[in-house]
């Protein structure tokens, strides 16, 4: 196991990296308050998992809440009902929450956590990959709107986060592939030698192969703790983390939710970044086929539904949370490894973007 | 126009109390980071002070979102509906929100803002007395559940407090009434001479005279804001402002909702807790008495309604969010101006506080 320590004074909290962490009580034991726990999962997850995480947290008389799993329950519907869920049980503002599950879990947990009688605990067990370096760090928690992702949300951070590779086993091939889109996105905002890792590290990746997985995890979160240390509030360099995001966003309302998976749509994202940072000047042709050539080995989908009109996706970026004052801000590329935010891109920039991605893209 | 400062390091804000200042557009400017403002009101406060409002903020082409009057509205519905509202007008996360109105509406918007897109700024204008010396200092947001009141929510300062004293005229009787049980709560808890102040201004309070309401605002904000900057988040001492409100969330829970006013069951509890002082021996006879007596010369109710049973009113107690890890923490006197919390009262001690708050009290 390796540990790592996202600091924010008095709400640091470690992430623990490593295999069969979730059965290990000792893990949980020091930061849980109260007399009780709440784990909630997705049904999926809770069938996988349920009952190894309770079996650990025994001593606290666990209740398991359940929900169905994908991002279509990533509502305030949800949310509503695993609240009365507590108020039912009569949990007190000591009952600590345990998210266990992918993003959606993740997001729902932490919202309920940040708002159930104004905020309780919550300790963070990751599933997916793509939960394990990105959505389980930083302490975004949020549902969606019909009009748009994350609407409601919150600024709440877990007290411990319980990265625990073997879950990564179950996960189906398409799943990993999202997550690794993440896992790209490190190398590309912030690391060009661990990108070159990736490239090379990829099929081992892809193989489940334990070491290569965590190291892929540890360098992840690594750079996710430094970025929300320095910036936890997203008002300048946290917003780097969302390369390929405005895009992936926009992608994920236009195909309507839940068709495309999250680490999908910012794949393409980040690929139309790239693209952008080319016609704005700052990375060369050859860096974007390179990035394509990648995604493309990462089974990410590299080209935009040829249904979806430039108009649609525009209209939904300019929606986008990452908008300020009709400012459109937007995070590009000023080489491999160097992101870079920007703003006051013209519209038929975007819209050349955007035309560019319902062709082949260079590879 | 008098200002306090609650003292919270960079969430520090003023509470500027005054007639008139709901005009007055230059006390907003300074906490408005965006382009435009959104006020949400209920329809009744809107109709009265909205356009007054929306006139002072025209510079920020004002938005104003406006869901029916009363302690019903206080519902995720609602909140999904006001969430809709700004999603659709694509307000970002620079804009301002302003509360115009009661508990409610603070109570509703402060939690908006707290949620939407992970949190904007707010302005407090209460039109109630209840509001201007409780809900709108402090931070405190929330919506109810059926199974109980401000389940969900969120600590979300405000950057400012309007609290024009001169939205009191419109209030009714009844309303005023219920705004002095937490008036005359801050004296119970922390100040024997601003109680003896009450008791001897009350008819003054009554008729609306300005200097009293303003000194009876200012006291009570200052003592509020005192405790609240010793502790935020209700670690300690500021569940001294609880006083009365253990018994008062059982009372507005058992009798359904709206039917009592917040503040009317805050002073029968403020009675219930005068009793259950006397019975624990930390409080004479002869001081229940008198804050009785000032109870009733204020026109608040002072008997429990006789077909409450017992056992609910306990029930509702036990579920109340001042429980911790099921052990029932109560604010109790050791005289008048000195709060104190108590905690392991046993439940036939409360049971016969409950009884005995169905017959006439003591006059």
């Amino acid at each position: 196991m390796r540990t790592l320590r996202l600091d924010l004074a008095e709400r640091s909290y470690p992430i623990h990296i490593g295999s069969g962490l979730l059965d290990d009580g000792a893990l949980y034991r020091p930061y849980i308050r109260g007399r009780r726990v709440v784990v909630v999962s997705d049904s999926q997850v809770a069938g996988l998992y349920g009952a190894r995480v309770c079996a650990a947290l025994a001593d606290y008389r666990p209740l398991l809440l359940q929900f169905p799993p994908g991002e279509g329950s990533k509502t305030l519907e949800t949310y509503a009902t695993l609240a009365d869920g507590l108020i039912e049980g009569r949990f007190d503002r000591r009952v600590a929450l345990v998210a266990l599950g992918g993003g959606v879990v993740g997001d729902m947990t932490g919202f309920l956590a940040a708002t159930y009688q104004r905020g309780v605990d919550f300790i963070q067990i990751p599933t997916t990959l793509l939960a394990q370096v990105d959505s389980s760090v930083g302490g975004k928690t949020g549902v969606n709107r019909p009009g748009g992702k994350n609407m409601l949300g919150a600024f709440h951070q877990p007290r411990c986060v319980l990265a625990d590779t073997g879950t990564l086993s179950s996960l189906p091939r398409r799943e990993l592939a999202a997550g690794l889109a993440e896992v790209i996105k490190y190398g590309l905002i912030a690391d060009a030698g661990f990108l070159a890792w990736i490239e090379r590290e990829l099929g081992a990746l892809f193989e489940g192969d334990e070491v290569a997985l965590q190291h892929a995890v540890y360098r992840s979160c690594e750079i996710k703790a430094a970025i929300v240390a320095a910036d936890e509030r997203e008002s300048g360099q946290r917003a780097l983390l969302n390369l390929g995001h405005t895009f992936g966003h926009a992608v994920e309302a236009a195909t309507g939710y839940g068709a495309w998976l999250h680490g999908e749509a910012v794949g393409l994202g980040m690929l139309m970044a790239s693209d952008l940072s080319h016609r704005l000047g700052r990375l060369p042709g050859e860096a974007v086929a390179r990035i394509a050539a990648l995604l493309e080995r990462a089974e990410l989908p590299t080209r935009l539904p040829a249904d979806i009109p430039t108009d649609t996706l525009l209209g939904y970026m300019a929606g986008d949370k990452k908008v300020l004052d009709g400012q459109l801000r937007l995070v590009a590329l000023d080489g491999i490894g160097q992101g870079v935010i920007v703003s006051g891109v013209e519209a038929e920039v975007l819209a050349a973007v955007i035309d560019a991605a319902r062709a082949p893209m260079a590879a």
